[in-house]
């Protein structure tokens, strides 16, 4: 299991966290793709702090929603979808090009992240979008849920690779989905979170809501650093994972 | 000596004309990147029309200014423009990639494209960012000027090919440089284009406004495709350029 | 019945026509805000040539969509989407007053206008924010539908007043809502608008798709300044509202 | 003297200070508007707390460049510059009107500030702008400057009174201009700001880089809210003002 970390969403003069902190505990940097946020300064930023830390890259694509930070769904016919999606690979594609370092992956941003995993049609487009920008190199990172081999067969119909990814600190629906952040409990606490990663490490499952066990096939973990308290959980997560690797080698 | 001519500048649900029409007649299609024009569908369209009639392909990067369309000067600090050309020319190269087609050029659009002209730092960070983005592969048309020994030298220093543009429409000053189009005489008639063209194809000058022969390098002329007489004033150079193309092999 | 007309919706490089001729056809001209169109130089324009004309001035907001002209539908948590609305109007309220003529409607734009027939929490909040922004002086326009007594009475809570549009050119569904106009037969012939139109102006009542008769209280038709076609519509339209108002009054 | 802040530039997700720390201190609270920073929420939020605090609100509008913050100097057509500015003043004034209180003033935000004491040209069409828009009732906030009587008489000119801004933090220059951020020494220490404030308001100069004593005519202080020792500035200013106007009743 890996852990993930949303960056270079910074916009001009406005600074989100690109903390060498975070950097030392993720394996994978989602790096903004300037139609959320991330402008060309940003995202280089990022790309190099990406690979002074060898950190993997992918590219964190989103509707055109600056003002709304991607969060906003927006209803878009197929191909402005596909060639939007096309254009923000490609300049994420580019930059890293030009440091010398591959992108390896693609992860869908805020509201484009959510709907896909309800309109199987915005799903395909997504995957279809993601194989002939990536030329078969790029995996396409999407939500663990229980219909993963549905999702994988989709994607097998494009040659695509899914990479899944899952909350530790967000709680879980009985039916899969994350539970909506305008609910109450949708946060867990750190407590909760650190219970809820290792939980999935060690048994493959997570609690939801309603108290069903949810087996969920988990490929990395999404972590943020935007605070100390966010960078001590994802060091906690690093942690955790370290002494399942070392147990299960020695 | 070639033609080119800036395609895909429409932007949503603005459209302007990327003309069939005008395929036919040139060599070289300037696409918009995003940043003065060019949605990615606008973007994508041209591309595919280039392909379809075997024209080579050029990014056309601008400064971030989608309601000036690019032609309002900015101050960028050298990272900020090296960066935002970057972002701009790695989003072309990999659209172009999708459909299979290489890009092969970057020309500066509007007033980066003049402003570059008469500031040597901004030149030279344009030259740094196109070979960057590059990576060897992408050459930098600029504007053919007196001065071209200057700009093949700084070229250079980067392993920067040039490609120099002259323009069939518009005087020139006795310095080289184009005469503002906000003074009267800017623009000439199609007679007096036709005739600035075809003295430049045999003689390799130009008579300036001020009554000198300028001599110019040049490797490519400027078209336009958005009016009837624009696409008649292509197909007319077109022809002149054919014909002693012949006679010169003949 | 009256006339009225989108407007002020070029940007930048791009015009979209704002024709004088359709201006002696029509009495409201819906001017665009700068969200999916209408840049300042744009919208001062539409305002003079309203002005000139004697023409009603309406705010035409929208979402925060320029790439999707206002087309695509958007979430936005209800404060954001009221601030959006009364920055929108405002900017043109004022636009107007600096040329001494008054605001004195809205009439949401695209998505925005068709997302809150189908949503109340959406419509409540559009009313709110106009009743707010017009301080007792901005009418809403909304579209002319069977359920038009829930609007007034909705409309009422915030004393707003309400005016009702019909479309001349376009098939309404038997449930009062337009076709979408990715359905064959969504957009009328120039024939069938007219009879729709006169149909409306002499009986209160459309046929649907289904054949019902559809009875809408109407007070103001929409026409398109966008064509030759266009402009003969509005003027066909013109004309059969003023042989009705004579024989009125005769 | 007063002191004045700038406020309400957050925009989307990005957050700016805009503390209420601040407000307790500062008399004059420029607002953007919208095309350098400012979405309608961060206005709209920046406006409530102005009219809790009974601080007087100003519109800071600036160039289209929310990339560069404002902070990118452009060349704008006169018609493209005047009319944006209308938009932009025309947003806040009716946002304020929303909340039942005046707009007072215009400041122009970075580099149109900047480059409007160096361009008479720019600075009548800003003057000419904000005359326009305000309708007698606003006040343009600029550069405090020793030609500050040319500036008094082109404004008089437009019906429009002045209000001249100087900085405690800002290194002058001997011709008036404040020194470039760029050079070594241009912002001064905490101490080196307090004595130059005080220098103002006691003897009604300022002593520039090469030692000269400038005397300028100040109606306001710029002070800064985005940091403890910003705010503790602040407070030190309004302390030393409170006190010279004790002594001065006295």
């Amino acid at each position: 299991m890996k852990l993930n970390c949303d960056l270079g969403e910074s916009f001009g003069a406005w600074r989100m966290a690109v903390d060498e902190q975070i950097m030392v505990h993720i394996d994978q940097a989602n790096v903004a793709c300037g139609y959320h946020a991330g402008d060309p300064v940003a995202i280089s930023d990022a790309i190099a702090l990406a690979k002074k830390h060898n950190v993997s890259i992918g590219a964190h694509p989103a509707y055109p929603d600056l003002q709304g930070f991607g969060r906003r769904s927006m209803t878009m016919p197929e191909r402005e979808l596909i060639t939007c999606l096309h254009y923000q690979i490609s300049a994420l594609r580019g930059m890293t090009a030009i440091q010398n370092v591959t992108l390896d992956y693609v992860k869908p941003h805020g509201a484009l992240y959510n709907d896909l995993m309800r309109d199987a049609d915005l799903r395909r487009n997504v995957m279809r979008a993601v194989a002939q920008a990536g030329e078969g190199e790029l995996v396409l990172m999407m939500q663990a849920h229980p219909d993963f081999e549905t999702h994988l067969n989709e994607a097998a119909e494009f040659d695509l690779t899914l990479e899944f990814e899952a909350f530790a600190d967000r709680r879980y629906e009985d039916d899969g989905y994350l539970m909506s952040r305008r609910k109450h409990g949708a946060v867990l606490s750190e407590a909760e979170a650190l219970t809820q990663a290792t939980g999935l490490m060690d048994d493959g499952y997570i609690t939801t809501a309603g108290g069903r066990q949810l087996t969920l096939k988990v490929d990395t973990l999404c972590v943020h650093g935007d605070s100390e308290d966010a960078i001590a959980m994802a060091q906690q997560l690093r942690l955790a994972l370290t002494k399942r690797k070392l147990s299960a080698t020695s």
